[in-house]
């Protein structure tokens, strides 16, 4: 967090004091910007930085306990400095929140500095390794030229000098982290549903006949329709995260050269797929663990800690409901340009075309799935934009009449993250298997095809509203879903091996390559410090009085 | 476990020699069912009792690693009897699981006794504090009085003596830890949706009109529609849980009676009804974690202990799919039986006239809503039903052709519940608040009228397949969805406050009664090990050397 952000905020001359500090381990930071009291809201920050012309210092201070700063990770004993978030103050006008470099800590006896409160969180659900901290000040105080003063300069006399480019340039950095988000999200699923998949090909339950013996949990079609979604998602978030990189890279290249008008799309992208991709991610990974039973709540099957370390990827950078509202707010000014006429960017194209898709008649094919997908999102939008002007032709305000509306508006952001996820999925399975060979186009067509229908049949209220789907088109496919579940079943564990993980990072007693799943399972008991003596002293102390009654 | 498992298992004897020692603490003892290689299929169990007629003895044995019990709580270094279910030879021959009561630990010493090994499973996702244990024998001997001989008997010559009572007997402790569950999750959703309803009262957000305070989140409709479902869901399950609990004791009662016809049924409800329930609760809970944000994520709200404690419901006692595949079996068995025009018992009378209902004109009220629900599950047990038999048209085998439609089949399990649980609660709502206040009626009845529409919205595919709801009706009801979540803001804590929970019980920083959220979030941290010195050894030993590039 802290070298990107240093380089994203700072002028030349800090990068070339601070970088090389930072990238040679002297020093060690972090980024402190949430607040006890403040997380997505970032105007409403507390921490003052206060410009004091005298010393040509900046004067940092909490001045409630909800200014604290909470979450930074590394924060809690390891760092000795940070960037520091802060409402900047200087000739006594506030002009809102700015990144400064602060140094917290001594950089030869590590001891907090004078004005400094800093210690750790205390235990969260997972990340247990993460150190994150808190911090207050109590009129700290910092050099002027510590703050970072890309976009935005205070004068030694206290003159606050405006950035004079493109107040949305500091977006990169946070469309950048959401970015990266998306494919380590599909990188973290994809191990859960290696450990789920080798497990479930180890472990034997049940004997429908009584002369043979009991079958791979894999070969149930209820085991398959737990992880083979799994493994068709993971392969649709990598793609799509690669796709969104490449457009992340497009953007950032034609800011440069001064071009913006297309980080608002690249905005609304990212914020829908990092929303998305995050939740279905932790959801899949939990199902991977419900699919390995008892054993999958083993801390050793590492599929707890997968869990609990993404879950929390749902939160951070960007909550998932206020991610898809920010989606939304993009959408439905989209939805009004189509309705004027006006020229639209890609991804919201299929507005101008909406009335036609939804006329068009259902097909099964994975053209005809996305087509409908699209149809969906645009009526979604279109469903919204109609109970907003319903409310404000009540008298409400628009931002009244968009705040009741946004139940509907998160669904529509997320219908519409789905339709680009599975076009994505389905464009680049297509390009990418265009020279691959027939056996390895038809596996991957396969699991394409498994995951646009598993969500035809997720959404069937949606298409039976918003496309020409049938009754009998949905009973059709749900046949076609557990044909393919056959289908994919004999390759199963050869997708999972192509990912090709070591079993270092898998890190899991159930997902490891040699399958000695009870053996592992055991050895890692056999670690247990409570079985390091045969009798705890818990038994001298507690326990023996409790049975003889003498507690 | 272990209390009720002696009182259902033995014989009065038996109860005479042990209850009272149990029941007095000398003895601690839990139930050691499972083991490493098999959970859900109980006849595939490892461990073998084998009767020596010379000595009177049973000898105890695991003949592999994975016939190794796992998972009894308390297991690990606590108790020093087990219930211990193991398959039992005598004269050559096998006849099944049965339990026994085994002395795995001296009393005096608390050592394991000779031949017996135990310890602990390690690390869990959570129950961190259950002391679950491992337990393997080695030719143990245990006397031959030890076997629960209320069902069966092994006589002094070793001649097998079968239980002269009825096979389903043994089912009634499994089904009572059924019952239990289904309220048990109740309780700790109604905790969960309690802190973060009064966390959602205190905490602030935002800023939409500039000359206003930041509201409170509770305001946002979105976070509404997050809380409100999991209060209403408390009470359905709660409901549904005493209601279950009478139904049991009526079916008990008859039993003893030696009427045992309704067993199949209450077997049929419970399994739906604690699968679905214990998912349900743990969804809503991870939602009410997702609703405090970043704060939500800390152990100290709470949450994360709630969340893991009841995940695990999912999986122990009974499998979430495993359970619903049962009630399925009944439900298949009972729509033939439907078919052939033969009497039918009350929660499945319903297939009698699902040709009616399904044509039956739509309406919004709860009645037509909850009628809808089981037009719902009647049509989703007929496609399973249908599609069983187009598999068996084409040769397969009736077990096969059911393998190959168990995703359909679970659905159509869930699908019945959900129609139970709806109807349940609606009924029951109508009956409980007959006599109350006009007030309290009215918010009752929004709050199970929400109810019944959020789910209404959840399944619109399935009532557009398979009731005559319109695409109308569904946008009137999304509208009506968010009217009553407006209807219902100014009685959320009120509601959650009704729940009654002291502070010792929620013992959460985020739900605590007085609302000093961020007092108690740092009082917490402050309490952090970690924090006990501002510079920790490790940063002398690794952080300083590794900063210097010295390690």
């Amino acid at each position: 967090m802290f070298v990107p952000t240093i380089m994203g905020q700072a002028t030349p001359e800090q990068q070339a004091q601070w970088l090389p500090r930072a990238l040679n381990m002297e020093i060690l930071g972090t980024y402190a910007q949430t607040e006890l009291g403040h997380g997505t809201f970032i105007r409403g920050l507390e921490t003052t930085a206060t410009y004091d012309p005298e010393t040509e210092e900046f004067i940092f201070h909490s001045p409630t306990l909800t200014a604290y700063k909470w979450w930074g990770g590394g924060l809690g004993k390891t760092v000795n400095f940070c960037i520091v978030v802060a409402q900047l103050y200087t000739k006594g006008v506030c002009y809102g929140t700015h990144p400064f470099l602060v140094q917290i800590r001594d950089e030869e006896t590590h001891m907090p500095l004078p004005g400094v409160f800093v210690g750790e969180v205390g235990p969260r659900m997972g990340f247990h390794t993460a150190d994150n901290g808190y911090l207050g000040f109590d009129h700290h105080r910092v050099p002027r030229m510590n703050m970072l003063m890309k976009n935005a300069q205070v004068l030694k006399d206290g003159t606050y000098v405006k950035s004079a480019k493109h107040g949305k340039l500091s977006y990169g950095t946070m469309v950048f982290v959401r970015v990266e988000l998306v494919y380590e999200v599909a990188f973290n699923l994809a191990k859960a549903v290696t450990i789920a998949t080798r497990y479930s090909a180890v472990r034997r339950q049940c004997q429908p006949r009584p002369d043979q013996p009991e079958p791979q949990i894999l070969d149930y079609v209820t085991q398959q329709h737990k992880l083979f979604i799994g493994i068709a998602t993971a392969h649709a978030l990598q793609f799509t995260g690669y796709w969104l990189w490449d457009t992340f890279a497009r953007v950032i290249g034609e800011m440069k050269e001064g071009k913006t008008d297309t980080l608002p799309e690249l905005h609304a992208l990212a914020s829908c797929l990092k929303a998305v991709s995050t939740s279905d991610a932790a959801s899949l990974i939990e199902q991977c663990r419900f699919a390995c039973g008892g054993h999958g709540y083993m801390a050793s099957s590492n599929l707890p800690a997968l869990y609990t370390f993404v879950t929390a990827t749902r939160t951070y950078e960007g909550d998932y409901t206020v991610l898809l509202l920010q989606t939304a707010r993009y959408l439905v000014k989209a939805w009004e340009q189509a309705e004027e006429g006006k020229a639209m960017t890609p991804t919201v194209s299929y507005l101008v075309h909406s009335a036609y898709n939804r006329k068009a008649k259902w097909n099964n094919s994975c053209e005809g799935i996305t087509r409908a997908f699209y149809a969906v999102a645009a009526g979604k939008i279109e469903a919204s934009v109609n109970s907003i002007r319903r409310r404000m032709k009540t008298g409400l305000s628009f931002e009244d009449a968009w705040e009741l509306t946004t139940v509907q508006l998160v669904a529509a952001a997320e219908a519409h993250c789905r339709a680009v996820i599975s076009d994505t999925y389905w464009k680049e399975t297509e390009r990418m298997t265009s020279s691959s060979s027939a056996s390895v186009r038809s596996v991957m067509r396969q699991l394409n095809e498994l995951f646009l229908v598993y969500w035809v049949l997720e959404r069937t209220g949606d298409l039976l509203m918003y496309s020409t789907i049938s009754g009998k088109d949905v009973i059709a496919l749900q046949q076609r879903y557990e044909e393919l579940l056959s289908l994919l079943r004999p390759n199963a564990v050869g997708l999972v091996e192509a990912f090709d993980f070591r079993d270092e990072i898998l890190n899991s007693t159930l997902g490891a390559y040699d399958g000695r799943v009870y053996e592992r399972l055991m050895e890692e008991a056999l670690k247990s410090p409570l079985n390091a003596e045969p009798v705890n002293q818990s038994f001298h102390k507690y326990l023996k009085p409790f049975m003889q009654g003498k507690l």
